[in-house]
């Protein structure tokens, strides 16, 4: 079910674009994740390009500038039409193709590297957009330790749902307002009823908080009434991008019954630019473990290879840049981390298969978000809500303020990146959004 | 708030199409819904047209061959191109602009029915498709009576819960599964738990239930971070639709806590291929009051317009038609009916008053459902789950067949149409789904 490793992973491979090769950019040549761009300044039709070092590779200029094989070509053609879309609807072997060749063409020995040079663009220079439009967005509810944490906030002598460990928990969520990473969103107005409050208000969210995620966008479609089995499942995943699910506190506790959140996540949420690859990942694929004790999952959503290889060893954390930080140029601080493989208890594939088991059907461009990534240590949390035991416990950052939930100005940073002993370490770039003051 | 009546709805208006004048007709010269159709047997592009009496008026044609001025050529030209989304979106002048000259056009003293005649083409020769691709989709929970009946099979001492009369109950649901009228759907499989089993199971849905819903699709859109007003609310409204949105009864229980229905809901539902707009509902406005004893909802969600009129008369009905009916060509049982304005406890102005409070951006093309439409009285109720008291009381039908959930071949039928004693009566045509067997 997981791609293999292939000459594309070689650690040892070198890029003649020299910022490729610096041990910390996110995007050596063993990455080449997509993303849509276009020249900062300029209202140019939106291109895709492929991310390497500090640049990205103009894939409209390099199908027109550089000499390609006939099947490359024909795979660069919607692509050098702006269309990531149409790309991913493809399939995996289009994928691989096109990936390989980008692969040669970018290493340090390409004859192909004298007309690409003319097709780079500093990624400084170019304004990002969502790589593709987002069709149906769904958000799971992978980590067993955020799912137990929050909870035991609601429920705390029943933390844990009895379902958690037999389905694979997700709600449908809000695709207009999903917006890449740099759109700053307002603080949302919603119905709060405090708990010593005879009635609701109408009032702006006092406890906004961020949502440490992966998201993974689906490639090839299924049709509907037609389930996907797990063998297949990773068929149709194209690739991972960083997804801040923010969330409003005090306006989901009193909306959210009997039919799931509504208002209290659906004013916005943030998707890192680059997608990478599922191909990208294939080192840092892990066996997946239930926990000792836990039941096994039920056929639909097992398989030999999942158990093996079903899980991915991506490091995920959050930054938190306050307005005093940003005025006097300090990064941020890192509030938490986790990693990937440790915090799900589900895999992409069982999502997938536990998605389409009733004939849904998944198109390209879908979003299946996993949920915050809790780990299992404290100070693993993906979340305020859980990092300040429920606005009980605040943080104090190296500045000397302290933050429960997050303030006007407050910038959330997700970053994300996989790195193993036997392959060059890859990164996601930065998932950032900035809250600006409610309409109020 | 509301569109005012005007010429295009005096009841004494006939039509030089005959069938559009007959007492029965869905679609006299009072309504002119639009669709998106083909003629059967072609794959030609699809095209919008106007349902008149047992015709479709073709737009592409019309536009063609048909003298118009040029405010209402412009307004054609995307309907002529197909895409009725792009004149939804160009918002509600554009929308009494073209209704207006449409219906002088379609009148029986018109001149430009001579131009006209060759643009027709019968409803039996044309295969209709979803109107507009659908955006995002929320289904609402707006009938109090459905809430309080299902509420009651869950919590029987407790079937209301406290949030219902402050907030309109909403959640997001899945887009990619709505599918057109006519289109059959396979019983979903899905993990079921028994009540008296430890652990539970993948199978098909024995508790297969239809959802009688109206559906409004967004017209003209608002921005992120930008809440839509009371007073703004219906501009954004482009018109409705019947909406059947089936639901595995055995699957809800187990998957829907904490984030809400998904498996359960997400393997189909079936909309009405005509968009009746908001201006022919116009006659049929109803003022729109709480039940005594109840709280008045707070500001955002309150207007004078909508006390006056906020509610919209309209009869919905659901019929079944077994397999052998449709054998021994029996048009099928109408199982219950209800009013939209008697069911709702949340007019549409107050639903996007709502969805857009916290900032989040309706588009174009976006869909609103009603939630079940379950009437006040015994046998209102807009689903199997209340009609049989939740499996317990099977309905007999005229065949003698009995009933409390789907079989396969059952095909569900909604109906709609708005009478009053000054105005036509106006439909919205047939919405039917078979009941196709599981993948099992």
């Amino acid at each position: 079910m997981t791609a293999a490793r292939d000459d594309t992973h070689d650690p040892a491979l070198a890029s003649w674009v020299d910022s490729a090769n610096h041990p910390d950019t996110d995007f050596p040549i063993q990455n080449l994740p997509y993303g849509r761009f276009r020249r900062k300044g300029t209202d140019e039709p939106w291109r895709i390009g492929v991310a390497i070092g500090d640049e990205v590779l103009d894939l409209r200029l390099a199908a027109e500038l550089c000499p390609w094989g006939d099947p490359v070509l024909e795979l660069l053609t919607p692509l050098a039409a702006g269309d990531l879309a149409a790309f991913m609807a493809l399939g995996r072997p289009a994928w691989q193709t096109l990936r390989a060749a980008l692969s040669r063409a970018l290493s340090a020995d390409s004859i192909q590297g004298a007309f690409l040079e003319s097709c780079l663009v500093q990624q400084v220079d170019v304004q990002l957009s969502l790589p593709c439009e987002i069709g149906d967005y769904t958000d799971f509810y992978t980590s067993i330790h955020h799912a137990t944490a929050v909870g035991g906030l609601f429920r705390p002598d029943n933390p844990l749902l009895p379902n958690y460990q037999w389905v694979p928990i997700g709600y449908h969520g809000r695709s207009s307002s999903i917006v890449v990473s740099g759109k700053s969103l307002r603080r949302p107005m919603g119905q709060i009823k405090l708990p010593d409050a005879a009635e609701p208000v109408l009032r702006a969210s006092r406890r906004l908080d961020f949502e440490l995620e992966l998201g993974a966008l689906i490639g090839s479609d299924n049709d509907l009434g037609h389930p996907v089995a797990m063998a297949q499942a990773e068929d149709h995943l194209f690739g991972l991008v960083l997804f801040n699910d923010w969330s409003a506190r005090d306006i989901q506790p009193w909306e959210y019954q009997p039919l799931g959140p509504f208002i209290s996540k659906n004013f916005g949420s943030t998707l890192s630019p680059w997608v990478v690859t599922m191909q990208a990942l294939a080192p840092f694929r892990r066996p997946f473990k239930r926990p000792a004790g836990h039941p096994q999952p039920l056929p639909y959503l097992d398989s030999e290879a999942n158990r093996s290889a079903g899980a991915i060893d991506i490091d995920v954390e959050v930054w938190l840049q306050t307005l005093r930080m940003k005025k006097a140029g300090h990064p941020g601080d890192r509030l938490s981390g986790s990693n990937y493989s440790e915090a799900a208890y589900w895999t992409l594939a069982q999502l997938v298969a536990h998605h389409t088991v009733g004939g849904c059907n998944l198109r390209t461009g879908d979003l299946l978000g996993t949920g915050t990534l809790s780990g299992p240590a404290p100070g693993q949390g993906g979340s305020l809500l859980e990092l300040c035991g429920g606005g009980k416990t605040p943080l104090t950052l190296s500045t000397g303020e302290q933050r429960t939930f997050l303030e006007d100005g407050d910038t959330v940073i997700l970053r994300g990146a996989c790195a193993a002993e036997d392959a060059r370490r890859i990164g996601f770039g930065d998932c950032r959004g900035t809250v600006l003051p409610s309409v109020d």
